[in-house]
């Protein structure tokens, strides 16, 4: 419970001071001029007053009780001061004061000590090296931050992990005029996490929409948690920057080659449902649609406007927008005709033409909210001279109160002038955008959050005819010897035993081992070494591919004795196939994350065009369609031209069974099935080459 | 020369009202707003007085000389109000009154009307159906329409075609707290065209940036013509919305129906180096920065911040807008070492941490500016409440006085009480903006137009060594025969003469014909019919690929000649080529504009991807290259994974030689080579298949 800390009933600043210029005079400050409801306690060795607020040279002698205490003295003071307030019984702590994890060495210790001090006491912690937190509850009023924005009340909360980025958001929807309801920057996160505070507020009724800002996670897999949760009820809308370690870090397996410094973070995103935003500016328009509109039902927007330029630019935008502009129904083009103008077009979008006042716009407004094939309705407006634009404003909010579709309004206006009917509009609680291109994007995210929720709520289910504990055996087999890359051997008898469908491959040693097999041979086959010393086999010339008879494998044999040695040396005669599709399947594993799994098409789509899709390990079957139609190359699998497409039954079934193998063998670091060759008749599809890293 | 249009001396209103809700009210009103310097003079024909100016009956009666008549009578009395103007004098009108071209009938031949009576009186028409024109200098301000923007004086001027998408953008610039200088919206443009305006606004020198909307061109030739000269000086930030009719209208050609809605303006904007937007904010935006700062040199930006995260978003944001982050100069290094604090980041971007102040920031930007790397600057400036943020504001409007680099201002900031910071970078010249991402994509714009300003200056080079008598005979034969697509012989001869490499033909009609050719024939081949009936040849069966010796020929032959009858049926032997990479090359004509070259690889790249690039004939040799250089497959022509490239000096040719041919050959309409097989030694690149509409 995070109550005293975002509804602290008092607050106390530990190294409070008088000089303007200091973090100790600007919480104060901030404090006051936010008409914060309960006690501040100012705290400084010597004055008696800091801030004409009666101070205390200790937070010992504090008089009342303290739920919260900002500590803003030096890093090195800051144990002293928190045995005090261990002491004093104070609740939660802000340490703003710098000089912990973030400058290394001493600074380390330092913040163990700290999280130390505070378990011993009780002591929950904020920070440190941070912000602090703002809660804009008339009841509340805690501006426990030195930040300058300047919000009123409503019901975005921002949660940011870089103070910088948060501070700027939550300037940005002051500047849009929204309000915002809690605020939070807790810098090292030394003990108060941000799935911690995810989960708290989702428990704050108030709290509508959550932004969150991540640069890189602590533990993912707790977060994951938590925010898959949060999702259900409530969006968070995620906006990611700074390079992860993942691009820097040294890379063998193809998949690992193809990750970007975002991959990891994105691909949580999308499993936890949370909408991602690289522009702020496209974030805070969609927060303030979310905090005010339902979440649409689906895609098919309705757009109405007054004149055709704008409704020309809003179709455009929702169309790029991933949204759908349906044609409207017949009942719906009767009632319209009958009730605009003659010259009015009456189609999607709707043009009520420009001297349209509130009884057109009604009727258009309406038609479209009882249109069953209309999601979402975006209304352009235009405010002519000539019109009643106060009423065509006060007809909108008429027909929002009971709407259960998402209504957002794009009035372009002269503010200065026609500022009253965008106060109408927006004390209606109706979001009013500047141009349809932001109301298109806001209207975007508003219904990709709608497409997480209505996500089927899938259980993993395992294959139950897999071997895992021959897997086990393999992998420690090569622990043992202290391999790092499975032989091609082990990796073969790996995929069989999890199904997954394998080319035929016969190991063979010598002359005499070929002979054995010699007549079963059914030729053109490929010849490859199989080696530990061997990683990249084709570059080192040890695979042949087509031979066509006896006589040419026999020599290549040979060549193969002479060039490859050494005891784990084998060479495998595999079945060629031709034809089919080439499909990369890549697995990389990502410290604290787990295991993720790519998909892509070979050739020139993972070559010259990098298009791949990632998703987090274990995937449901939901995930592993999606994890194959998210790659722009899906045209070719599905068919293209008359080509015939692939079994794409048995893609998802490989994919979800190299998720199991992963899960259940946390050991593999990099797998890399590459290619795996796909055909239309299901059973042919068959993994042709594959890696494993442990 | 449009003088009296846009600094008129004298303004009448026929049609001026005392009612409110009319344009004749409104007119009159703004023009008072906005104090109009010269005489306004209401015709009404009853009114002594309107607006309390005195009106007068007829325009005859009124006593001065009437530089501007705005018309806003109904249109059937618009000629006769046009006639009595002719006898006053009138110089220019501006008929705001709808009812013409574009309610189709009637008002078609009521425009004509117009436009004679206007030729007659030598009375220049801007209009009808339309807004008007507003100029903001001092010595002007004339606000001769009826919208609502109130513009500051400035430095943008704006062109606009639909008047809603106009007075958006105006308003837009408004609210961005930025002046304007003309504004024109023409609507129906009987008269006064969209490239005389530019070519007037071209030699208004206040007018440093110009921002255009269209839907559709007139008369892309003339346009052509106008803009490219203009945007050498001055540039131009062009918005296309709406659907040209090119989407609509069938097409056969492959090329045809590869083009988008916005093809072929694109290609327009491209040709003329208008910078291309599709969202109105970033038109605005980009506006600005032109309007107020040198074009940058290139495309090296130096970054400074005082806050990590916002200095990642603008890091992100400006590589994605294709501007590159150079590291620092050594000396740039050592001089920033010098003289920021201890833990300040020396790269790009420059960090120079929160407590950074005017000295910090004014030694970061100076030594950026002076950094030979580094062609723009980019400052990002969170108000930290213990900086002295007047003073940072004060070092960076000092320092870009003399600067010859383009410096664009991120200031994060309570606007509302932190204003004098921003109004000091205002005034001081710097543009501002509210978030990284808009400065990045601002600043991306403006580079884009000095890399037009830098294209080389090529004349169109012809090949001499072509037979364009040989070429017009063999169209006018076509033409003779009503044939709409011309026969393949046909074709061929026409590629040959014209010095395009097509693969080996021999045509044949029967048995005889074979005998005669068999000898020289070789295997293995490709065998086609060829008729003016037989369009889709592979779908009505008329192609064989891979013959490989006499005995199948002649059988194929004989099946032929049992399916395809008729007078000029001709049968095709041709050079089966393998390998080499397919492309095709296309040419679509378009009404007004002329032929556009479309390039493309074959295969999924086009099937899936739609991976095209258009540009508008005749090509220089820079364009061409660049046609190629624009395709995502462009890596594969380039050679990816050792595969090695084409041989791009020779596609360049040939598609050079189509450009001339096309531009020799106005009466071809569509052409498509496709493929084209393209190798790496020069010679072997070859048409395959071709088709010619005509």
């Amino acid at each position: 419970m995070l109550d005293a800390l975002f509804q602290p009933k008092s607050i106390a600043v530990i190294g409070a001071s008088n000089r303007p210029l200091t973090i100790g005079y600007r919480i104060i400050q901030n404090l006051k001029d936010f008409g914060y409801q309960g006690p501040i306690y100012p705290v400084h060795p010597k004055n008696p007053e800091v801030h004409k607020i009666k101070a205390y040279p200790s937070i010992l002698k504090v008089p009342g009780e303290v739920d919260l205490a900002h500590i803003v003295v030096k890093n090195t003071m800051v144990p002293m001061v928190m045995e005090e307030c261990g002491q004093k019984g104070v609740k939660f702590v802000i340490i703003n004061t710098a000089g912990f994890k973030e400058i290394g060495g001493d600074g380390i210790e330092l913040e163990k000590k700290i999280v130390e001090i505070g378990r011993k006491h009780n002591i929950r912690i904020f920070g440190p090296n941070c912000q602090g937190i703002i809660n804009t509850d008339e009841k509340v009023r805690a501006y426990a931050n030195f930040t300058f924005a300047r919000p009123e009340t409503g019901y975005i909360s921002v949660l940011a992990q870089s103070g910088g980025v948060g501070e700027v958001i939550h300037q940005r929807l002051v500047d849009l005029g929204t309000g915002t309801r809690l605020y939070a920057s807790n810098g090292n996160a030394a003990d108060i996490s941000i799935p911690e505070i995810l989960q708290y507020w989702a428990t704050d009724e108030k709290t509508r929409v959550i932004i969150l800002h991540i640069e890189s996670l602590a533990d993912p897999r707790a977060f994951m948690k938590v925010a898959l949760e949060v999702t259900k009820h409530k969006p968070i809308l995620g906006m990611k920057t700074g390079r992860t370690e993942l691009g820097a870090r040294a890379v063998v397996s193809h998949t690992g080659s193809l990750m970007k410094a975002d991959t990891a973070i994105e691909a949580v995103f999308d499993k936890c449902g949370i909408i991602s935003f690289r522009n702020q500016e496209e974030l805070c328009q969609a927060a303030i649609g979310l905090a005010t509109q339902p979440v649409p039902a689906g895609p098919n927007v309705g757009i109405i406007t007054n004149t055709g330029g704008p409704g020309i630019i809003a179709t455009d935008e929702c169309i790029e927008a991933g949204l759908s502009l349906p044609d409207i129904s017949e009942i719906t083009r009767s009632f319209l005709k009958d009730h605009l103008f003659a010259e009015a077009s009456v189609s999607n979008p709707v043009d009520v033409l420009a001297t349209a006042g509130p009884k057109e716009y009604g009727a258009a407004i309406g038609a479209l909210l009882k249109d069953q094939g209309i999601d979402s309705v975006m209304i352009n407006f235009i405010t002519p001279f000539f019109v009643d634009c106060e009423g065509v404003a006060k007809e909108m909010v008429r027909l929002a109160q009971d709407a259960s579709k998402p209504i957002l309004a794009v009035i372009m206006t002269d503010k200065k002038r026609k500022g009253e009917v965008v106060k109408i509009i927006k004390d209606g609680g109706i979001p009013v955008y500047d141009l349809p291109e932001s109301a298109s994007r806001a209207l975007g995210a508003m219904t990709k959050y709608g497409e997480y929720q209505r996500r089927p709520d899938e259980k993993i289910v395992g294959f139950k005819d897999v071997n895992k504990v021959r897997v086990k055996e393999i992998i420690d087999q090569a622990k043992k010897e202290q391999r790092e890359f499975l032989l091609a051997r082990e990796v073969i008898e790996l995929l069989e035993v999890y199904k997954i469908p394998v080319v035929e491959s016969v190991f063979i040693n010598n002359p005499e081992d070929f002979r054995q097999i010699a007549d079963q041979i059914k030729y053109p086959v490929v010849f490859k070494v199989d080696s530990q010393d061997v990683v990249h086999k084709s570059d080192q010339g040890g695979v042949v591919l087509g031979i066509n008879n006896e006589q040419q494998l026999l020599k290549e044999l040979n060549d193969f004795r002479a060039k490859f040695t050494g005891p784990d040396v084998r060479f495998v005669v595999q079945e060629y196939l031709s034809g089919g599709k080439e499909i990369i399947i890549g697995v990389n594993q990502v410290e604290g994350l787990g295991h993720l799994i790519m998909f892509g098409l070979g050739g020139i789509f993972v070559e010259v065009l990098k298009d791949v899709s990632f998703k987090i390990a274990p995937l449901t079957e939901h995930e592993a369609r999606g994890l194959i139609q998210s790659t722009r190359g899906f045209a070719v699998l599905k068919g293209v031209r008359g080509e015939a497409g692939v079994d794409l039954n048995k893609l998802t079934e490989i994919i979800l069974r190299i998720s199991q193998l992963v899960t259940d063998h946390p050991e593999i670091r990099e797998l890399d099935l590459n290619p795996v060759l796909a055909y239309n008749q299901s059973g042919q599809t068959k993994v042709v080459d594959a890696r494993i890293r442990i």
